[in-house]
This record gives structure tokens, C-alpha cells and sequence, in this order.
């Protein structure tokens, strides 16, 4: 399938982390970007190339619509979609104790592929087209990835109860072995405060073994950082450290509550900082210090978390409360300009995930891309776009959502193996059980 | 037009400040509803009324969808959608003296009318059947309202750069003798931080003449309610108090920086506090005490404020931030529920803007509603519909905006005097002609 967008403003990389609108042409074939650049420079490749010049299945009108990169959720509990609006404004120990754990339970493999199909659904209505993944069955989950045609990057929740290294470097082998780019598993395990000892040792030395990065949740409560520091004399940052967790990087999901030299150990090794804003405000967690993070050169991503703390998986939203809780953690309203969050939003979480052909709209990257209609009033008048789609932007916005050079979202219908009444059907059977 | 919504759920009125969900018919007439109940009590009521049954205009077919009433957004500067992402990301003094301002002082009449027709087909894109506004022009922001069909309540902008009592006694007058009740008009003025003694001394002497509620931005930032006790030795809300501005109630707009006396004035006098989230997070003021409000029994109500500072008008942002800013202000997930926030913006809103008879899907009040789409994944699955709405719903879930019983947005479709593009055109002229 090629396909060919015609008169779009393309929100292309400028300097340092900022962004250019250019207008033009932007073609895909198959999975990539071909071409991305100004109508004359069009006309001189499709003259460079003569008879080779690609054919066209479908051109597509983008007059008044933004071409962009793809929104990266780099911190996901998918397939708990089936908890949301499920158990809110409880403590949080209570939310987890006595909600959450007891209904995992319950949990079978087949519920995960359904509920996993009906967050890719939500996924692809704010333009995210990959996820960055922790759950249960992570075959099951990248088996609904590649059926959606959707892209998820897993990584394991191993903890003291549930999985091993052994089932995890086998999950390892097996999804890096798919044969499919739209899925892959980085090493991880669940956090410090589930997991013992030698079986964060095993971790690390696993990581070693196959070298790949590490990715846990990390200081996400005062509480955690504060236990690990009774525990071990260290925060779970130094920690993971001490044991030789981040030899080929990694990087801490929420990452709240860091201390200087928990900043200076994400610098110094490489990793990502990802930050939850929508999660941690509903949960009560903490602001995560962004502006210190971009300040410190640290590598920053977005994720919307699981929707049973979220609730929503809304990528406009979750931009916007990693903008304005800065400006209101610091009081002031210059903290953190928009691009950096966006930047963050499209192309940090992409590193993070390693997925670095997803980054950008350059020929040569993956065709996962979001087509943004210019024409619905909360984008008017154009004063900048940037701005616009950090701080004005919504889901309502979203004319068409492309994974891989697929259309999986357009119009606000659904190009996937099964109507949306079958999904949900099945994620309502799901809690009908468990009632 | 008569319009009968088949196979719905309504969103009705439980005990205190929550809801219940009641399947089966809801019917407008005109401008009123005239029936909502189950499908058994329309059977009756159609049988009650025997020849003399309402001839239907129109059937809609609600099911999967949820009817709720309307959301007020109980602060606006509706106009000020020019200078939406115009001037982000800057310290709140020299965003407002520096860009705002000046901006504002090249505006011409004819712009507003445009302006605000641009600001309310944004409010119809997120459900907001009626807004609360303050801005130059009122007359002109009147006839807009009336000309697109919605509800707007005004009060002055009056201070010491412009206005005087005189001329918003006359707009009092006009605005509340137009012979449309979409639109009427509240005395008010712009703050204490901007307006002198003597002029607030007569705002309070017209309120006290025309029997009329008094609103006024007060307490938005610490500083100006520091430099309101240096000045007078009172809070602002003490200040207005012991002026007699609040014989006929009123309220406070932003209502952050309160003191237990300000708490015990607004109960006494039965002011309402309306909470801007969206903007105070963004222009780093503060966070409003909302559960001291509510546990306190203060009338809540929850507003955008203007796109220079939100800068979206989405009113699932709005209570979404309302709700979880909570949770952080406490550092408890437990703080203020979800109905409190939903009833706020449906009917403390309503009950803030005098629209007593807008506040729920009772029969007999204005047919002011919104059809919200189930069948969207983040909709889904249905543990709870009242905490899918504040934690979950987003803009593109709005299947239709009736207010006074017309239907004004569809399906993403607008239903107004001017096209979209014209709209869009006349507010990129005026910020052409601005540069």
C-alpha cells in the first residue's frame, strides 16, 4: 500500500527540540516514509526517479490538516481497561489491595487479548500509535498488537508474585523472534517494592546476558523511596545501579521522587525518564520534575499509565497535564515550554522504546503518523501550531491514525479484524464474570 | 420543534449532589422538556394526553448513548479566542501587560461578534450548553449568542480602564429587555486589584438598586490578595462584604486564595465560587480549595475562563483537572468524588448563572442537553457511567448539542448561521490585521 498526502503542513524536527511546519507532500510505501518535503522538491523526485516513480493506491487531501509524528505512550498497563471507573477516589492502598489485585486475579490469558484490542482502539482516537507495555501474557498481548497492526514495545512485570527470569528470557526470545517489527520486549521487572533481592540480581544479570536495557517503575510514592531507603540505605535509582541494572540503559517509570544523585545516575547511564501526570494527580502521587529532567539533559517520555488510574488513555490530555503541572509545581507560568513536551510526547518516547525509526516524519522512518483536521474551532485561529496542539488539541481533532503504513483510524471508524461491537461485547462479558 | 430521544439513558437527579441513570423516553418541546421517564410512565403520559399528544418533529434514536444536561461554563472570556497560543509559556505579568492588553486594545466591536461565534462553536464541541461571560461589548456579545442560538448570561468587565456604572446599568437594562431568554445579564466588575474605591462604591449601589447578584474575579493569585489587605486591611472578599456588594448574593471568580473568614462570607451570603482549573494551573496561580468548598456547603460551579490562558474551551479537560488537582492538593486519591464535580458543572454552574431551570432533565426545564457516544472506547466498558464522564469522556464522545431545544452540533456538523470556514476566516483576519 503507498499512499500519497497531498497539500499537508508536515510538523517536521527543527533545532534542539523545537518543531517546523513545512508544507508539502509526504508520501508512504508500505511501512516508511519515502518521501516528506515541498511541493518542487516532490516534482524533482518523482522526475529523479522516472519510471520508477512509485504507484499510488490512495492520495489523500490534507488541505487545512497537520501531518505529525505519532504520539508514543511509553508507560502502559493496557488490558486493564476492564478496571476502569472501576474503584476511583479511594486510597490508594485500598485501590490496589483491595480493587485491583483481587480482580487481576481473575484474569484469563483469552480476557487480555480482548481487553488489549479495546485499549488499541482508544489508543489509535488521540493519534498514539505505539505503546510501551507491562502486563500479564505478554505473547497474548503481542499477538492483539500484531492483529490490530498496531505497535507495542512490552517489557516484563515480573515480581515476587508472578513470572521468572527463566519465563521472561523465553518471552524475550520469543517476541524479539515473531517475525513482526511491531512488536518487541526489553528486560524489566515490576519495582523495588515487589520484588526481592535475588530476584532483582537475576534481573540484572539477565539484562547482561542479552544485553538490553532495563525499564521498572521507580519512585512513584514517597513511600516506595522511602522504604527501599530503610531496606537497602539506597533509593531504588541507586540501587538498581548498585546491582549493574542499567549496563545498557533502561529508565524508571513516574520517577517522581529522585534525589540529586538519582538525577545524576539517569544522566551519567543513559536513561529514560517517563513520566504518568494523569496517573500520578489521580492517584495522589506527585508532580514529576520535568523542567529538571529537560534541565539535566535526561531523556523524557509520556505514557498515560493503566486506564484504572487514569482513566482515559488520551494522549491531548496527558500532554497538557505534563505541561500545566509544571507551571503550578514551580508557580511559575514559564516553566517548560510546549515544544519540549511535545518533543517528549512524539520522538522522546520513541527512544525511550527504542524505536528509533518512529521518531520523526524523515523518509526512511516508519509511516506511523496522525493526521490532525486544522478546521475544528479549538485549532483557530493560528497563532502556533505547537502550541496549539499542546494546549488546545483534542481527540475530536484526529481525522486518521497510520501504524506502519496501515490506516487504522479514520473519520472516527475503526479499520481492525473486529467491530467495535464484538470488542467491547467481550471487555463487558469480562467484568459481567467478575461481578 | 417537538423531538422525542428513544432508547436512552438520562443522566437524572439522585440523592444530594449525585445521579442515577433512568432508561427510556426523554421528549422537548419547543424550548422546554416536557417528558423524561421510562418507557412504561410515556406510555401513560401519551395515554393521559390522548388527541392533545405532541405531533414529533423528529425521533432520534438513543441507543448507547447517554442524554446528560448541558454543561455551564461558568467563566469565559469568550472573545478572547484571538489570542488563543498566541502568548504561552510567559510569566503571568508580562503575558497579561505585555500581549494581552495591548492585543485587547486594537479590538473593534464587530471583531467580538466573530470572536465569540468561534468561542461557541467550540463550547457545542464539548457539550457546554451556556456560558458565564465577561468581556468588552456586551450588547454585541448578546446578539451573537442570540443569533447562533445559545445561552449566554453576562456580567460587566467594568474598571478603571473602562466602563462606568452608568453604561452597565443601560446594558443591564437592554440585555435583560431583549425579549430572548438566551441571554441576560448580572452586575459585576472586573476586580478589586483594578478598580478603585469610589467605582466600586457604586458598583455596590447599582447591585443594591437593581436587586442584582455582584461577580468579580477575586483571589486569583496570592499577590493580589496581599496587596488587597496592604490597601485595605481586608481580603477581598472581606472588602466587598463590608461594601454591602453581596445584599443579592454573587461569587467569586478563580476563588483560590481564601482565608476561613472569606469561607464563612461566602456561606453567610450564599456566593458561589466558580473554580477555573485549566487556567490557574496554566498561569501558575493556584490550586482552589474545592473540598473545603463543598464540605463548607459553598455553591460550586466550574468555568474555562478565556482561551489566552486555558487555552482549549473542553469541558472534560476542565472537570477532569478539577477532580484530580484535588487529589494532589491533598495528596489523597480519595479527595472530592466524582459526582460533586459532575453536579458542579451541570447544575451548580446553572444555579451560579440564575438559570434555575437548566440545572437537570427534570420536565419542565430548558431542553439544554447533550447525547454522549457509549459506543466509544473509552467509554467502555460501563463499570460506572458517572466517573466514565469526569475521568474518561473526551470531546469526540459528543454525538449532539441541543440548547433551548434546537440542536446546534451533530455528528461533528454545526448547525449555525455561518459556515465553519467563514468563522474561521474573520478571526485569522482580525489576528492578521493585529501583526
Amino acid at each position: 500500500m503507498n499512499t500519497k498526502f497531498e497539500n499537508a503542513m508536515m510538523l517536521m524536527p527543527d533545532k534542539g527540540h523545537s518543531f517546523k511546519v513545512v508544507r508539502g507532500t509526504l508520501v508512504t510505501s508500505k511501512d516508511r516514509i519515502v518521501f516528506a518535503g515541498s511541493d518542487e522538491e516532490f516534482s524533482q523526485y518523482e522526475n529523479d526517479l522516472k519510471e520508477d516513480a512509485l504507484k499510488i493506491d490512495e492520495t489523500i487531501d490534507c488541505r487545512n490538516n497537520l501531518l505529525m509524528p505519532g504520539f508514543k505512550n511509553a508507560h502502559t498497563h493496557t488490558a486493564m481497561t476492564f478496571l476502569r471507573s472501576y474503584a476511583d477516589d479511594l486510597p490508594l492502598q485500598d485501590w490496589l489491595t483491595k480493587q485491583v489485585f483481587p480482580k487481576e486475579a481473575l484474569l484469563r490469558e483469552d480476557d487480555i487479548y480482548w481487553l488489549d484490542l479495546l485499549g488499541i482502539m482508544e489508543y489509535l482516537t488521540s493519534g498514539i500509535t505505539a505503546n510501551f507495555d507491562m502486563y500479564f501474557y505478554p505473547r497474548t498481548i503481542a499477538r492483539a498488537s500484531i492483529d490490530a497492526g498496531f505497535r507495542t514495545v512490552q517489557t516484563s512485570s515480573f515480581n515476587n508474585f508472578g513470572g521468572s527470569p527463566e519465563s521472561m528470557e523465553e518471552d524475550y526470545n520469543f517476541i524479539n523472534n515473531m517475525g513482526s517489527d511491531l512488536t518487541s520486549f526489553i528486560i524489566g521487572f515490576h519495582a523495588e517494592y515487589t520484588t526481592s533481592m535475588d530476584k532483582m540480581e537475576r534481573v540484572a544479570s539477565l539484562a547482561d546476558k542479552l544485553k538490553s536495557p532495563v525499564y521498572l517503575h521507580n519512585s512513584e510514592t514517597r513511600r516506595e523511596v522511602d522504604e527501599c531507603l530503610e531496606r537497602w540505605g539506597k533509593t531504588p535509582t541507586e540501587l538498581m545501579d548498585s546491582l549493574g541494572m542499567y549496563k545498557y540503559g533502561g529508565g524508571s517509570f513516574h520517577a517522581i521522587w529522585l534525589n540529586d544523585n538519582d538525577y545524576k545516575i539517569m544522566k551519567e547511564r543513559g536513561l529514560y525518564a517517563v513520566t504518568n501526570p494523569c496517573s500520578n494527580a489521580k492517584l495522589a502521587s506527585g508532580i514529576c520534575d520535568l523542567k529538571r529532567i529537560i534541565d539535566d539533559g535526561i531523556g523524557l517520555a509520556i505514557g498515560t499509565d493503566g486506564p484504572a488510574s487514569n482513566n482515559a488513555l488520551d494522549f491531548f490530555r496527558e500532554i497538557y497535564m505534563a505541561a500545566v503541572l509544571q507551571k503550578l509545581k514551580y508557580m511559575d507560568a514559564a516553566a517548560v515550554p510546549a515544544d519540549e513536551i511535545l518533543y517528549a510526547a512524539v520522538s522522546g518516547g520513541a527512544h525511550a522504546m527504542g524505536l528509533f525509526d518512529c521518531d520523526s516524519l524523515y523518509p526512511g522512518n516508519k509511516a506511523d503518523l496522525v493526521m490532525i483536521d486544522m478546521g475544528r474551532p479549538n485549532m483557530q485561529p493560528e497563532n502556533n501550531i505547537v502550541k496549539n496542539l499542546v494546549y488546545s488539541a483534542a481527540k475530536d481533532d484526529v481525522k486518521l491514525t497510520m501504524v506502519n503504513g496501515k490506516i487504522l483510524y479514520r473519520d472516527g471508524e475503526f479499520f481492525l479484524p473486529y467491530s467495535p461491537e464484538e470488542i467491547y461485547a467481550k471487555a463487558n462479558a469480562v467484568i459481567n464474570r467478575m461481578r
